[in-house]
């Protein structure tokens, strides 16, 4: 796997992080490494992405879980959870790009990942 | 990154997917390994998911395309494009189970990748 750059974001550490981008999550900056700049040529400002990121905080060994946390739900296959521990903690984001400091900057609406969270993938919504 | 199964389809070769699901790809088996069973407790006939597969047979040092290889269309960033060429080729496809042979194999509404290509996670739509 590849880290093609990273979040810079207010969220400092996991416990302040919303379970879901809809519920609070702040703006924040992907900054991208030069060396795949070549590969954002035709994004623009208002664009709905997907944002991929590698949960690097995660327990890749966790089966089942908890959903959100919460002792009282039942337990779960994390595959049908949205939860960040699951054996390829790869993160999916829904977001619109909101500003451009091009080449290597891309500020988004709202992403619920801790500061300097590696960046994998970028695609458009389609 | 670690496989965590594997897509049994009638696409046999790479010419023969479609771009998009939507653009006629067929149904397919997602086989589990045993290692795994027990992150997909949960899971429903009828849910709706969204698979993340490992595109092996993509090039990865590709940072620009023609989208869908038409060479009339002009050059993008490979980040601005659904391309399965990329630095890391996750595919994201967001599919529907419509059968269950449990513990081990599930069964996609629809899926355009080729048979034997690994999956590396299944995430409910929420």
């Amino acid at each position: 796997m590849k880290q093609i750059g990273r979040i810079r974001s207010s969220l400092k550490n996991r416990r302040d992080c919303p379970f879901q981008e809809k519920e609070g999550a702040p703006e924040a900056w992907i900054e991208i490494d030069p060396a795949y700049a070549d590969g954002l040529y035709g994004l623009d400002l208002g664009d709905e992405i997907i944002v991929l990121t590698w949960m690097h905080l995660a327990n890749r060994d966790t089966l089942q879980v908890r959903p959100r946390g919460n002792r009282e739900n039942p337990l779960k296959g994390v595959f049908a959870t949205r939860s960040p521990s699951r054996p390829n903690p790869i993160g999916i984001h829904q977001t619109r790009i909101i500003d451009l400091d091009q080449p290597l900057k891309i500020k988004v609406q709202a992403l619920e990942v801790v500061d300097k969270t590696p960046v994998v993938d970028i695609k458009p919504v389609i």
